[in-house]
């Protein structure tokens, strides 16, 4: 599994239109795809609020449909491009699926479990391990974060600012 | 959720009753019922080979569960009795459901995160922190699990003893 940087980049740009799936129903825009011999066998994204799951995570939304098409909970030879840093259930979630490869868009430093508060893809006692790569396409993997959070709080603060304004 | 130990043995034995489900369909037999007011709202059965499904553990199987009857993701007030301790994206799925308790019957020295390889459900650099107790029907718990295994070894034991024969 050897992509090009191109590739790479191609891979996480659909990762990235699965994280405007998101944002779109005003969720948490992380995507992601899974990727064998060069072509997509799952997609996910965030869809927590809109379908209530706790567990509907991008990874997780993508590794079930993965492992629907390939008919075995194994997704071997298999790389895993996500926009932002797995948290600890996905990150355990893509050992138990034995997937080999991942590949980040950009770090979390809140949640992030493949490098930033814990290293779980890469845990020797654990009998998975996991070659992990981050950075690619890092600005634009960050930046709709970033841009949905602002969003959020503006909407937050605007809500208020009525609230107050129907009691005074 | 201050359950008395006659109450807390009970649900255990309905997480073992789930267990025995898997081990029906010759899977790994961990079980786990989730708790609200002294009521099941979700029950899950370890199902990764019958469903395929890498991620289909026990608790993942409840939660889900539950998160549909509730209509929510956040699974507050409820207290989750399974009969292993919870691995990593078990651990995961607890914090992002909200779930406040978890009580495990034996503990998993090679794949739990709720207190041997990590500590996940008590870590303060998380948003969300659990009380967690175990011993709760210990020995039955971790006797199901070491039948299974032990089961599982005479059997491929006896395949390759067969498979040998069949080749001399």
């Amino acid at each position: 599994m050897d992509y090009t940087q191109e590739e790479k980049e191609y891979f996480m740009r659909e990762a990235l239109r699965e994280a405007g799936k998101s944002l779109d129903k005003e969720e948490i825009p992380i995507g992601c795809v899974i990727v064998k011999d060069g072509q997509i066998i799952g997609r996910g994204h965030n869809a927590r609020e809109e379908l209530n799951q706790a567990i509907m995570h991008a990874e997780v939304m993508a590794i079930q449909e993965a492992n629907r098409l390939e008919g075995n909970w194994r997704l071997l030879d298999t790389t895993l491009f996500v926009t932002i840093e797995p948290c600890v259930m996905c990150s355990g979630a893509i050992g138990l699926a034995r997937i080999p490869q991942v590949i980040y868009g950009a770090a979390n430093q809140k949640f992030g479990a493949a490098g930033s508060l814990y290293n779980i893809l890469t845990d020797s006692r654990l009998n998975h391990r996991v070659t992990v790569e981050t950075g690619i396409l890092e600005d634009e993997c960050a930046a709709i974060m970033q841009d949905f959070f602002r969003q959020r709080r503006e909407k937050q603060k605007m809500a208020k600012q009525m609230d107050d304004a129907d009691h005074s």
